[in-house]
Parts: C-alpha cells; structure tokens; sequence
C-alpha cells in the first residue's frame, strides 16, 4: 500500500527544514530577524477588522462559488481603477492567490502538458503543478541582468507541442522584479506564434518603487487569451484571510474554473465581506503611504547588501524581495550555519535560501532571498548581522 | 488555443442549472422551498461568532500550513471524545472537507489510478477527480435497500489494477444512510486484500438518529489504511467559514498531504480560532438538542413522503438527506417543472436531482435527493405541495 508517486513528489517547503533551527536558536536565547517570508508587519486596515468584528449573520452560510456579488462589483471597481477593464462576471473569487493558481493551471492543462516559468519563481507553483500532473518548464532569469526576461530564442527554445502557457509573476517573487511592458509584450507575441495561454501572478501589483506596473491587460493582445491569479493577502497585509481571484475574459476558461470553485462550494464567506469594506473605505493615502514605507525598507536593505564585499545584486523596483548573489558557493549551508553556529549581539537573521526557487538543479546556490518585511531599522541591523555572518562564513 | 480536455469535463453543479428557474419563480412572487441544498438553518454557536467579533490580531498573518497548534490540540480531544484516538501531529487542518477530499485522492492515488465510490456519492468528489485525474469506479446502492453496502462480490469485481482506495461517506450525503459496523468491517477486508487506502468522509458523524456511528478508527485493521476527511461545515452549521481538516495515522500519506497544505500555505486563520472557541465551550446539551431538532424533521419529512402514492424509500438513520424514488421517470423535468409550472398557494419546492449524484449515466432518473434542512412545520408544508406537484406532473 503506497502512496501515489505525485505525493512523493511535492516538494517541501524550501524554508521548512531551517525552521527547527530557528526554532533551537530562540531556545538559545537568540533574537531571529526573519527575512525568510514574505509576512507583512503593516496592520491590516482597520475597516477590515471593523467588518469582521461586527460581521452580521447568525448562520455562516455558503457563499456563492464566484464569491460574493456585491464584493465581486467592488473588486471590478477596484480593477477599473487600475486601468484593468473587467466586469464582476469576469471574475472568481478564490481561496487564496494559491487556489487561482491550481485553477489557471487546470484550466490551461492536462496531465503530461507543460507551462513556461521564469525561474527562480515562487516555490509555491510548482507544489500545485506536480499535483495536477503538470510540467513546468523553466526558463533561466539571472541576477546579472535584473532577473528580467532573456531573449526571445531562449524562451521560444522551450516550447514545445505540450506547452499550454507561458506564466509570468510581476512585481515577482523571489527577484522583486517589475517587468516592462516591452517585455509583456513580447511574451503576448510568442503566445500568439504558439497559441498559448499567458498567466499572470499579480498580487504585488501596488508594490512598485520605480516606474508604472504594467497588467497583462493593459496589453490589448493578450486580454482573449489572459489569466489573472491575484490575492489580498500583501495588498491588505491580509496573509490569513485566504482571499485571492482569477481573472479572465476567456469564455472557455471561465466556465470551467467556475465549475472549479463550484466543486469546492465558495471561498470564507466573512474575509469576503470584510474585503470588500477594506475597498469600500479605501482612501487615496492609503497604498502611497504603504509603499513609502516599503521603498524606505528597500533602500536601507539595498544600501546596506552593496556594502558586503562581493554582493551581486540589481536594485529590485518592486514587491518586498531581494534576491542577491553572496559570496559563498552554498547558501543552504549559509542559511543553516545563520542558526545554528552564529550570533553578533545575540541576534541571527534567517534567509530563504536560492535553491529552492529553482526548478533547474544547481542553480541558485549563491542566491538568497531576503523578504523586507520589518522596519527600516531593523532591516539595516538585520542586513549588518548578515556582512558579519558572511564574513565568518567565509572565514570558517 | 483551446482550455484543457480535463477543465471541459469538470461537471457543473447538478443543481446549478436549476438555479435560473428559482429566481424567475420568486419574481414571479413564488415562495421557493430550498429543500435542493445542504445548507442548515441553525444558528453557528454564539461561541464561534464572540470569537469572531473579539478576534484579538492588528495583522491577520499567515498560520501554520498544518492548522493553529492550539486549534488541533482542541480537535484532538473532540476525536478523543468520540472514541478515535489520534493526536494533534496526526490531523491538518484543511479549507472545508473539500480540501481533504482533495488532499486524501492526491495521497493515494496518480493520473489514470481510480478510486471506489459507492453511488449515489456526493457529486464534488467528482469535480476533484476529473481536477486529478482519477477515475471514480461507482459501485452502485440501491433504494430498494435503503443503500446500504451491495455484496462483497460487487464491490470486488470492480477493483483492478488501478485502483488505489476506497471512499465511504457514512452519514451518507446524499442517501442519510449510515453504515453499521459489519459494513465498514467488510470494507477493511476488502482493502486489505486488495492492499488499497480506505478514505471515509465523516463529516456527519453526530447527526445519527438510530444506532451509533462507526469511524473508520473504529476499526483497528483499518488504522494504517484509513484517511477520515472531515468539516465543521454542517457540525456547527458553519459551511461558509470553509474549515475541515484530514486525519492519517499513516505516515508516508501524512506526510505527502502536509507538503501539500505547504503549497497552498495554510487554511483561514480567524475561523480556525473560532471552532477553536466552539470546542473549548461546548456543552453536553449542543449536540443532543440540535440530533432532536434534525430528527424531528426527518420524521416529519419521511412521515409526509410516504403518504405519496408510489415513493419508494427507507427511513434514513443519518445526516440531513433522504434519498426518495418518487414514481416520475424523469425527476431533471420534474425538477423544472416545480420551478417552472407549479406553484400551490403561491409556494413550491426545489429539491436536487438524482442524477446528479451517479457516475453511471442513466442511473438516479427517479431519484431526488431532499435536504431536510428546513423546520418542521416547513418540511411538512413543503412535502404536501411535493406531493401535489407529483401528482400534477403525472397527469400532464
């Protein structure tokens, strides 16, 4: 009696065997900075608490599986104002960014077919392509040149007849990457030449510190053959709310991710509600005052990583992520010996190490990301204690 | 640029296309009985709404992939109380059942392998299997034997190669059958020559009305090879807040499935503190008044079902359901026909089609499917005007 050969397969979470060493350093008394997930301090708005705290039912009953209508007429207002033209039928609300991307997926693949990623990417999509059999084929992004996009014939070289989809993430996790709209355009060519779908992890979409971000629907060629994967999670420090959509104009693809969400019945019915207060009350000062806030963090993290000899790393323009080169040839060992054989004052910091955001074997072994998620101040300490760390490491 | 084969056979809710007609019969001014969907008119216990309402976070960060610790400590007792002895290490938390039938299909089983299923079964175990490509075999129940378990033949000649486990639900969704003892026993045996994982669906183990239940770890040969899948969804009347969770003493499946919540990073945060709440402040009443209540109505229910000449049905021993045969040949146009041309002082019913609930086409055409969700004097009141509708949908 085995277990199937696709549960085997799902990887870990590529920071889950450093957290029992985290755990063993605060038992040693040791203060971990934790830089390793992208777990917003920011407050989540107070008219989303306000909403939940005087949520007004006696039954907790189902809610529709598009998710509930007057919050899906929100979230389309909310779109409009972000130049993305959609109406609330265009719309599915999902439990999580994660389970809009499980239905993208799905809807684009079969079991055996593949979908173009840009690694490193966001660890969590592949979970989901080896549970519903699908193989993500990546396309290598390098620290060098931002992690933006390569030339055309190093992505079109990887499709092949079972490429469904081409999958994009900007502002991007792991590299903080915010991709032009040259280069989304590029992509809607090749998906055009090989007929595929393009889908588009948007959930950072606020978090741009330079220029504008660009949707995959501001881009006219690709609004037939799009898919929006998106959350609240970072947008509204609402990590545990487990709201998220997909987003498409695709008739085809809409009716079966709609078939999708009805056999999981509906997303939590009172993170909805409390949602979609959080749009309702939203004033003009509120996502300006945010990213200021996070732009100051980037710096002082950025300023502070030039100042280790042999980092190699291009200012991210968005998301809260860094992904830098350090100096050392094995950053898993790195990020353990961070908990287990170092201090400086009685403090540690705890990466995410490369690896893990690779699909290709060996790559990222240098690589870390450092997820800007405290204070300025704590960044600047944080990022300090790392030089020292390096310098140590290097010196074992 | 087509969606996936898998996407396009991803079946829509067997209730769904009947939702059109209730709202155009309630503009018309009709009063709808909703006796079609398997949503209680219990109030959620006032604990789970204080906890709600005091909900203590200024961020509503992300929890642990596995469930809140506390959470499961609360669940493992409440196992422990119902005579299944597990431990907080060996249940995750889950968002609604629907996540753990999903997660325990992933575990056991790859694309191609398939699952037994008793039909009639509750229609979204479908819509996940064609998500994974699993094959669910049905072996079919039958009303003439208030559908309970077929012979051991039965089910054995439809095990292959293939087949990988298999899937009870007892209280049944959507028959109310509840399976004795023997029943499960044989289905151990079964599985353990067969060397398959038995997964049971128990998400209505308290609403019993004759007998007792039986968990699968009830049986100790089956606790290796037994995944409950489980919601707090009708237990507490609280379907909306999209809590369940999944529980495994086998270790490999464990496993598997925790990589799998990792991917999907965790289930809501607030309600998993609420059912916390409902389980540290349960009283001895809350379980007896709400089975008295249940009861009541199903006696009420299947006392007015029999007074209709020619329905076939056992009086069920579980859950919300009964499964009636009534004597129409087509219960999909009689179903419309209750929304569309029917009405008796200004009211009629909607009731859910069998059909839907069978994999094996054909099957289910004199079948409803009635969710005794409703008041007494309501279910009374809705079976009389059932009764008349049948009555005039035979003279047509």
């Amino acid at each position: 009696m085995n277990i199937s050969k696709r549960a085997l397969r799902i990887p870990p979470s590529p920071i889950r065997k450093l957290v029992p060493y985290a755990i063993d350093a605060k038992k040693r008394g040791i203060e971990v900075y934790h830089l390793n997930i992208g777990q917003p301090d920011i407050a989540t708005p107070q008219s989303f608490w306000n909403a939940v705290h005087s949520y007004p039912a006696k039954v907790l009953a189902y809610g529709n599986s598009q998710g509930i209508a007057e919050y899906r007429e929100w979230l389309a207002k909310y779109y409009q104002g972000n130049g993305i033209d959609i109406t609330p039928d265009e719309i599915i609300v999902t439990t999580g960014g994660s389970e809009a991307v499980m239905f993208a997926m799905l809807a684009v693949a079969d079991s055996g077919d593949n979908i173009i990623v840009f690694e490193p990417f966001y660890t969590n999509y592949n979970g989901y392509a080896v549970m519903t059999d699908i193989e993500l084929i990546p396309v290598q992004t390098k620290p060098e040149t931002g992690y933006h996009l390569p030339p055309v014939e190093e992505i079109e070289a990887k499709i092949n007849d079972r490429t469904r989809a081409i999958f994009i993430c900007s502002p991007n996790n792991p590299t903080g990457t915010v991709l032009a709209r040259e280069e989304i355009e590029t992509v809607s060519r090749i998906a055009e030449k090989h007929n595929l779908f393009v889908i588009a992890d948007e959930v950072y979409r606020e978090f741009v510190y330079e220029g504008k971000h660009t949707s995959l629907f501001h881009i006219p060629s690709l609004i037939e053959r799009g898919i929006i994967v998106d959350s609240i999670s970072k947008r509204f420090s609402a990590c545990g709310a487990r709201i998220g959509c997909v987003i498409t104009k695709n008739k085809e693809a809409f009716d079966a991710m709609l078939r999708m969400g009805q056999a999981r019945l509906c997303p939590p019915t009172i993170e909805q509600y409390a949602a979609q207060a959080v749009l309702m009350q939203l004033d003009e000062k509120f996502f300006p005052e945010i990213i200021e806030e996070y732009r100051r963090r980037r710096d002082a993290t950025y300023e502070e990583l030039m100042k280790i000899p042999g980092v190699l790393c291009e200012k991210p323009a968005g998301a809260f992520y860094i992904m830098a080169k350090l100096p050392v040839d094995d950053v898993e060992k790195f990020a353990k010996f961070l908990l287990t054989d170092f201090q400086h004052d009685g403090k540690t910091v705890m990466v995410a190490p490369g690896p893990g955001f690779y699909a290709t074997k060996g790559l990222g072994k240098s690589e870390i990301r450092i997820a800007y998620v405290l204070e300025e101040e704590k960044m600047r300490d944080a990022i300090k204690i790392l030089a020292k760390a390096v310098d140590n490491f290097l010196t074992l």
